[in-house]
């Protein structure tokens, strides 16, 4: 199997709330909006989020199960320095996002992070890595 | 704030079930490899995926809660034709993962899918989507 995810689709309680935190909040485009059922937003290159709504997302795994509530899972969005994680997590809340973690010194040396919950509860980890880089070609240094 | 991700993160009780099926199952190559810690693959340009121990993701966010169950998460992984569905469905059982749905025409037009859980209970679809290409600079089509 390639090493390689295309889709990362997420059970989502209340869409209306993904659109109005991403799009009129965060000023995101969606790369496709379908009220009632999902919302897709394009979030690195080749790779598409997708905010599916509950029972849809359930109904899609088809095993009978509710996998629907969302945990475990953390999105990182890293910025070029500690004024924009500061920066970044305001604009989050701004756009009603709630704080988990004020940013702070992680304990791994040398990451300056906090968490933020979107709507949903999807959980954002906005962080200053100096230990991390993307190459030109997409590879991913750390 | 920017429409990116860098890091997925998802919180895992067994870091040496997750080696074993991506590792030696799949022959997957960690991008790094700290054991009883974390685990990075690179899965896309610019993306990296770790399974991160399940304390150690709780202790990063630090609200005091737990939020190590993974639910509401599904990754996708696309190929090139039904028959290769099928072949990645198996490959992935012969690796360790569970089938949660066999591979089978979804309410989606077109698209042909199955769901795996690996051990951990992450689920990954499996599908063939006649209707996504990325193009060359990286663009998602839907």
């Amino acid at each position: 199997m390639e090493q390689q995810a295309h889709f990362l689709t997420i059970a989502t309680a209340d869409l209306d709330a993904a659109r109005r935190f991403y799009v009129d909040g965060l000023g995101w485009e969606p790369l496709m909006d379908v009220p009632g059922e999902i919302i897709f937003f394009q979030i690195a290159s080749g790779l598409v989020l997708g905010f599916f709504l509950a029972e849809k997302f359930n109904a899609d795994i088809a095993d009978g199960s509710d996998r629907a509530a969302v945990s475990g899972l953390t999105l990182s969005h890293n910025v070029g320095d500690r004024d924009q994680v500061l920066s970044t997590v305001q604009a989050m809340v701004a756009a009603g996002g709630t704080i988990l973690k004020t940013p702070r010194e992680s304990e791994f040396g040398g990451i300056f992070n906090g968490h933020v919950a979107d709507p949903n509860g999807v959980v954002w980890e906005i962080a200053h890595n100096p230990g991390w880089r993307i190459d030109p070609d997409g590879k991913v240094v750390l």
